[in-house]
């Protein structure tokens, strides 16, 4: 883990990881094309065949749709087994409606004079879901990515996952899923899932929305079908960032830095100080962590991209934060209530010793689909305003009409729309009749 | 213009329009990344070859920022020559302005139990506005793609727009510039402007999201450094879709579809109605109109793409809407606010016979930027959403953090995450002896 005590080296270090890639692999984007190109044309047809390739040789089309008594077996398996685990799915999934909730918006109408303008608030109507599958598990994806939909008032939600060798989706994403009351799950992966989804075919039915974490292929097929079908933010590296004065424990920083390192070996994890001696604990402490828990990919991650980056004052750590818009910012200082506000760019705020990333990752309720790679510059955090639409209503009434389109032919003119005028001009000769 | 009387035909025409395109011409493509290359690497002086091949053969450098003086030159020969026009303006700033203001969200923060949770709203820090130049002049472009951003808090709005061949831009679109409060304006278009504002040239800033309308070079730039940059939704072919019962003027009803009509030849006018008399006389007013005020787009749209569809009832005309989610949704009608919750996809929707297309473009409030091309389905219209980003926030009390972190750590390790569930563990143990 390199340590950074000068401008120069920051800044170096700064451009290291600043960069997002606006290319993507060509030949990646080839082949992404020629499947969304297949299962536009030969829907579940082609859906079947990339999911033999890649998936499961021995699926078959009856395979496709996961039926209803997987899901309850699953359920019932893991509530008899790990009642623990069903238990902290129903917490965090009561715990993240409930911060949602607080973000619905509601349809507004006012009257302007005896005119009406206003915003209907609609849910999308119908949403899908990727998640990732093979073998790992990845329940808190299925609970963080549904419920700002279901507040939302999205009335059907598809997930779609890849299935393992043997044609099966993990349990906990199961139980997950049955909980969130998801309405359809389908045992495919890839750029062929987002495909079916975005297109529709016989079996898996066109959505509004995609969201949902995959690998390169799944956010290419994202990005090329984007327009045809909303998605989510372009998720890149992920990365944490900790700022931290003496007061701070070096074992929970150390802890939290190597929580993000196992994410890939590409994650970032950046430690800000006011304290050499913090530092030096810090990179101990993680040591010794890995030696007791050896985990390839977080040293490489760590070796490859960690910092900690020593500085004068509080202050100064808050411009750095700024410019490296963290997906997930820690505030471990005496008074880290006092730097919140001086936060312009981040995905979210970890405030104080007793609130590391993954409390927010599994239970707190905040969502932990964050925008990653510098994008907090811009995107935000996944919320029930992706899953909602807006229409605005404009009713004018004659007299406002009246007074106003005089302006607006003024301006339609201008841009030499002259049927916009017209339209304007036919019903202003009828008044002033 | 078709008239289209039974489910059939209808179901033919529906499709014929609602296809959208997910691949983009390979050809086109491939310009704009050279493009984007060059001004990646090369910055200005790549902006200022691209200006001279594509806009203005005699740009220098020193000409591709806007002077002060001109804009100044501009908005005083507006108001000296064109008074009128500079209200017009003045008054859609003030109407667009307070309809926005309705839009603005603000920061909460809240308590459960002795922790806080919360959400933070941040303005983008600086924006981009693509304004076509050539020949056409944009003053409503401008206001209804700054206003939002100026509302939300956005402190800096760069715009773009090509020079004409005299290294010009139009006097109307630099008035409105000046009334928005536009900070700097450049004389560069197409993909080159788009790919300058994502990346940062020396002179051109580096923007968070770049907005407005522009061609199909414009339009793949932004879609291919989505993620770089934010964008606007993607838009395509504009439409408008009028509901009519027999109470309907069909000299407004005519002169609404041409005023949609004169957009481009792509623009979808269609007209749905209970009243066959209506459809019959809306076709002879339109062909009276064409007549006295000649225009080639306009008529090839209205033959090409436009459409009279015959139905029994106003209820079935609401779920052909949905259908199409159009851009612009006209309800003329006797009793127009029954429909209004009917429809669950549009980008806006016009009540009543003094409420046509245009008195929303130009001067009502709402903003004109609607989603096109059947994408209302999931997209919104342009607003001061669009300008904000949101930052959670997490303060987990030790009492708090105590109860919840067991939960959270048993789907850590349903994960497989080990260092997620250390980064809890390490806090417990400590929070337990």
């Amino acid at each position: 883990m390199r340590i950074i005590e000068n401008k120069k080296e920051l800044e170096r270090y700064l451009e290291t990881i600043s960069f997002i890639g606006y290319g993507v692999v060509e030949e990646i984007e080839k082949k992404v094309k020629k499947i969304i190109a297949d299962v536009s044309s030969r829907k579940d047809e082609a859906v079947l065949e990339y999911t033999r390739l890649f998936d499961c040789k021995e699926m078959e089309p009856v395979d496709l749709l996961v039926k209803e008594d997987e899901i309850e077996e699953a359920y019932f398996e893991c509530q008899e087994e790990e009642p623990k685990f069903i238990e902290a799915l129903k917490i965090a999934y009561e715990n993240i409606y409930q911060y949602h909730l607080k973000q619905k918006e509601e349809t507004w109408l006012y009257t302007k004079e005896d005119s009406v303008l206003g915003q209907i608030i609609r849910p999308l109507e119908r949403v899908g879901i990727y998640v990732p599958g093979g073998n790992g598990s990845y329940p808190s994806t299925v609970l963080m990515n549904s419920i700002p939909a279901k507040v939302a008032g999205v009335k059907e939600i598809i997930m779609v996952t890849p299935p393992d060798k043997e044609k099966k989706v993990n349990k906990y994403t199961l139980a997950a899923a049955k909980i969130c009351g998801i309405n359809k799950i389908f045992k495919v992966g890839g750029a062929q899932a987002i495909a079916a989804l975005a297109i529709g075919t016989e079996l898996i039915p066109k959505v509004d929305k995609i969201v949902g974490p995959g690998n390169i292929y799944v956010a290419i097929a994202k990005k090329l079908l984007f327009g045809v079908v909303d998605i989510d933010s372009i998720a890149g590296p992920s990365e944490v960032l900790i700022i931290a004065d003496s007061s701070a424990n070096p074992k929970y920083v150390a802890a939290d830095l190597l929580s993000q390192a196992e994410h890939d070996t590409m994650a970032r994890c950046i430690l800000i100080t006011t304290s050499k001696e913090l530092a030096f604990e810090v990179v101990e402490n993680i040591n010794g962590m890995l030696k007791a828990n050896p985990n390839p990919i977080a040293s490489q991650s760590i070796e490859k991209n960690g910092a900690i980056v020593i500085i004068e004052d509080l202050e100064e750590a808050t411009q750095i934060a700024n410019m490296i818009c963290p997906e997930h910012l820690e505030l471990c200082c005496k008074e880290p209530e006092d730097l919140i506000f001086k936060i312009k760019n981040a995905g979210a705020i970890f405030v104080g010793e007793f609130s590391p990333e993954p409390i927010g990752d599994y239970i707190a309720g905040p969502n932990h689909v964050l925008p990653t790679s510098g994008t907090a510059r811009f995107f935000s955090p996944l919320g029930v305003y992706d899953f909602v639409k807006r229409i605005s209503v404009i009713k004018y009434s004659k007299e406002q009409f009246f007074k106003d389109a005089p302006f607006a032919i003024e301006m339609a003119e201008k841009e030499r729309f002259l049927f916009h005028a017209n339209s304007l001009k036919v019903r202003l000769e009828d008044v002033q009749k």
